[in-house]
């Protein structure tokens, strides 16, 4: 992630308009390999002490790319010295952690960016315009999965991500948190879900010890949601689902329209629409590589794709842009917030093995 | 249904060889059309009293196709009468009627088919052979949907199948059950259910009176299951799916590969192996019609496509053919009854809202 | 060919309404299998000598499924004979003998078709739709391919039409009449054309002899043309595509859309237009089985998929309409004769390496 | 072009290991706006006049994004000054010239990179990887198309490229450059080509005098063309072909297998080989990025696409890695000539409307 966020400071001020010149400043981490990794990045400085960097006042943004558990206590020390944050998704590791977060930023005053990358995807946000003009009408049915087979080998080891005391709500947190703020973003909040989960494989072995560990965090969940607009939800989270690499695969299927989506076609969407004449009905693959779709001018003329990295750049053009019109920008802590809430009560349903009331979580 | 049965009694001795030749001899039904209809689809006689048809000495096979709560009273009339049967899908409309019905038909000593159609497709059967090599290993997760589109307009009229008091469980014994038998032949029993549903337009109008009647079964629904196998599975049924005109939608994960189905590409299947070099590898689509593959020797050359019809002449071969050699045959009233004992458990956690047994269902 | 013509006079009159009853009458052939053969097809009798069938009283129309060098004469019998005349494509070996038998045809004043099939692919019949309809305005560019794969193996043995002595045009008339008869069908008369074309495996193991022969005509061609209508056009055969099973694969690129076809996915069509708004453009796949579209009312629900067969209960039934209305049918003699004087157009292209004016062929 | 390239520059170090970190130094050209172009794309200076920057003692490559037919001027001079050279395809407007520049190289001792940069994706090297391994077997038949439609609307403006006095071959050397390319990297050399074009629109306006133009390019064109390899080929360019954005696709038919591509999808290719079990062939999609395919391991995780800008970036590594390891670069301007003598042939043949040997120009 940290590669990905560097890469978009870089990239930005020659593709985006802003009123100021990024200079990614200080990479904070540990390891032999910093002094190199910050050379490589582009980075003036290197600092091991996350502290230093959270009071350095010639620092204004602090980007939290550290695993999950680390979130809250940066991001609250960040929003007290009233530096503009950027955290990596999900937004940490249970509700009331993400709301103290959340609180904190409103506090500070700072612009609050958690990173659902994915709405920076100009495919997904053709999406999202269809249905706000209300292409689709009324959503009956929606369909998420994020498939991945990257685990799938029993070979495969243990990392720290399959031990539940470190990973909390492992891919519930992980892949979940995309689904779902997918979800909230295209069609609004989750009234109650129904979850159940499994480990496939469950030893591996630990690179760095040579022994065999339990693990703790599911390889593939399912679950179901009802939507607080009226739609009926399914989702699927896998590690090891063989031959999908990157499939975070949606389907919406409303009383005007249907879209479909897969991020391994991340250009594409599919569109069906009752619109057309009868006998000229049909899905149409839009790839959105046009003037009219979102941040393509900035790019490559018509059908020159774009990557997956592309869609860090756009999520942090919004940042920078709003922080510059002094206004918020969408998919802050707020939202992070919401999705945390979700995603403790599909492991609290997980559990139990029964529906759980979103508002249930406080 | 009657015509496309019809259709396979008139084509199946040009295609496949058969000790005998099958002669339509009576088209029982009601109607001002029925002579009309015996002549078009090549019937030597009418009747309009099923038991007169049951008890005629020159029949020796009995096809019901009439809707779904008479199938038990033909069945075992039919069995008793030592006539081979035939019945659609679903069995019949609660299991303890199948059970009584499979009974029937074994003390009766007869061949049974309980016509779940698409085991007849090549690449169905072609998935079948694949994972009983062991092609794609042990069975990690199933995704199976059955999406039309055909009552999402609310002028579309009120039909008996939207009235609970007919149609018994409704689109879940309809769809449910094709997706729930194709689950068992590709996989095997089901542990446990969680199912919900809904109703996305609640009144349409009958257009015999020309009043709006409520609707009592559902537009949409899903449920999760658990497996025996050991697999997580996912099942979506729905009439209102915007563009999907008959996507019956399979997905299954395992541990050495992929499988996927779309019933609107019937000769087709998708299939992902490790056993491919990691470079090369990737979803092939395999079009089912080479010699290698089930029944196509029967009909044209490599590549000249079937259609839907097709499975229901490759269903009733295979039930005419072990009447032939005086065994049994599969998809027989034993399935028939399975089925629908999953299709009891889903309509009791549709309505209990939680997690149901299929072993609660006696 | 013969079970293709054979099933669908079986099958018409089930599915489309007729005035009268099509009796399978005489099976004209010769080998042992004769008598099997007709009763497997259900044919009344058997007859060795074609001529015998040509001046019987009881037959109506004559259906002439022989080698191609064999279809001038029994057609021109037959239309002295006053009977309908069905001919499988392409009509003859050259376009003199394609004159003689439309004009014999016409003096007999009897109901003649030429067989191009693929007219009876409703898919295919929408895209005339579109056309005629304006929706792709002027054709630019328009590729048509036809690609099979069943001879690339070494193995695959010699077969009569391997020898130009037998098969007079080979490829160019058996796949190349099927791509210029769709071409004219969709977008009118040819121009000229430029063709050349390579023999890949220039001996086989003759299986009656085990003797090796040469082979004599193009295992694949390619053939540029000009249209009279402006558009440019490039096609392609061929019996050794690695992986193309029955691929008759169209590309039309007109000032308003463009539409795509593949025969391997024959329900369907791609088509663009500029007509969508430019956000929304993109390639619909439009599945082609609604009640709108040609045929299909006759058949089975929406989604519910034809297969190969289904064009030749098409076409005859267009046929056998136009008899009973006492009019002409499309797809006749005149086609036939039009078509093979572009197939020897592409011939002569062939033999001289370079372009050739259709009408140079007399 | 020039942003693209100033964009690989800026990225190459941070994803690519090399001893020298590119420093782009400055940006040559005209216009108002060259300050602010070269603050956005990080060039450290400018400058207006070409041979102050090839005679810059500073500076060690020379990168010509300019029209072409100023490409010969500056690479000679570059060379003369021993200057590395990059320069964009098509390497100059005819094959004299080509001769001359690659002579200058050679003589220069430089590197030089005619920037094909479709030779930089990963997957259409996996594909040169496939046919090297002899996974395709001898090839027969090669279909390559360049279609976009850019310039369909007759409302879209005369521009430089429609001026046959100013870009010379127009589509042949702009589309057409890239398809001979590809197949020369894929397959060896031409023997000889057939071409024809068209112009659809004659007339189009120009908007700095507001004046209508006639056009003397063609919109689009095909042709044929037989290889050494053994190999028939057929091509087309276009750029009014409706729908299509940036298809440049390829489809390769040998002994043993096939292999497809489409640019839109520049991530995926198709493959089919008879390797696979009979039953279980088909074109599989593999998406190309695996840690086994071509630069992946320097950019994302499996499945993570890349975009079209990534092309530069590789094409750029591979001539800064020869530098530094003092050998030479592929893609160089012996490529460029080679490809350059095969455009001139097709114009020939285009003009001529007959056959023209690729030997006959020199």
């Amino acid at each position: 992630m940290g590669k990905a966020h560097s890469h978009a400071y870089r990239d930005i001020n020659m593709f985006f308009k802003l009123p100021f010149q990024v200079v990614p400043h200080t990479l904070c981490g540990i390891g032999d390999d910093l002094e190199e990794t910050a050379k490589q990045y582009g980075f003036l400085n290197t600092e091991e002490n996350w502290e230093k960097v959270v009071s350095n006042p010639d620092i204004d943004v602090i980007d939290i790319c550290t695993p999950d558990s680390f979130h809250r206590d940066i991001a609250i020390a960040a929003a007290k010295a009233n530096k503009h944050i950027i955290c990596e998704k999900p937004l940490t590791v249970n509700y009331q952690f993400a709301r103290e977060m959340r609180d904190a930023a409103k506090a500070g005053g700072v612009n609050n960016l958690c990173n659902f990358t994915y709405r920076g995807v100009p495919a997904l946000r053709l999406i999202k315009r269809l249905i706000d003009q209300g292409k689709i009408g009324k959503p009956y049915a929606v369909k998420m999965q994020y498939l991945q087979d990257f685990s799938i080998s029993p070979q495969f080891p243990f990392v720290w991500r399959m031990d539940s005391a470190l990973a909390g709500p492992g891919i519930f947190g992980d892949k979940g948190s995309h689904l779902i703020d997918m979800t909230r973003y295209l069609l609004g909040e989750f009234d109650s879900v129904c979850s159940m989960s499994q480990i496939f494989i469950d030893k591996r072995k630990d690179l760095a010890t040579g022994e065999m560990r339990k693990i703790s965090t599911p390889d593939c969940a399912m679950f179901l949601a009802k939507l607080k607009c009226g739609a009926m939800a399914s989702f699927e989270l896998s590690n090891m689902a063989a031959g999908r690499k990157n499939a975070f695969l949606i389907e919406i299927n409303g009383e005007k329209g249907s879209i479909l989506f897969d991020l391994e076609r991340l250009n594409e969407i599919k569109y069906f629409t009752y619109d057309d004449p009868p006998e000229q009905r049909g899905f149409r693959v839009i790839l959105a590589t046009e003037p009219e779709h979102d941040f393509i001018v900035n790019w490559w003329p018509s059908g020159h794709v774009l990557g997956w990295e592309h869609t860090f750049i756009h999520q942090i053009y919004g940042f920078l842009r709003a922080i510059s019109e002094q206004c918020e920008n969408e998919s802050n802590f707020e939202d992070g917030a919401q999705c945390q809430q979700v995603v403790d009560a599909i492991v609290l349903s997980n559990q139990r093995g029964q529906w759980v009331s979103v508002d249930e979580i406080r």
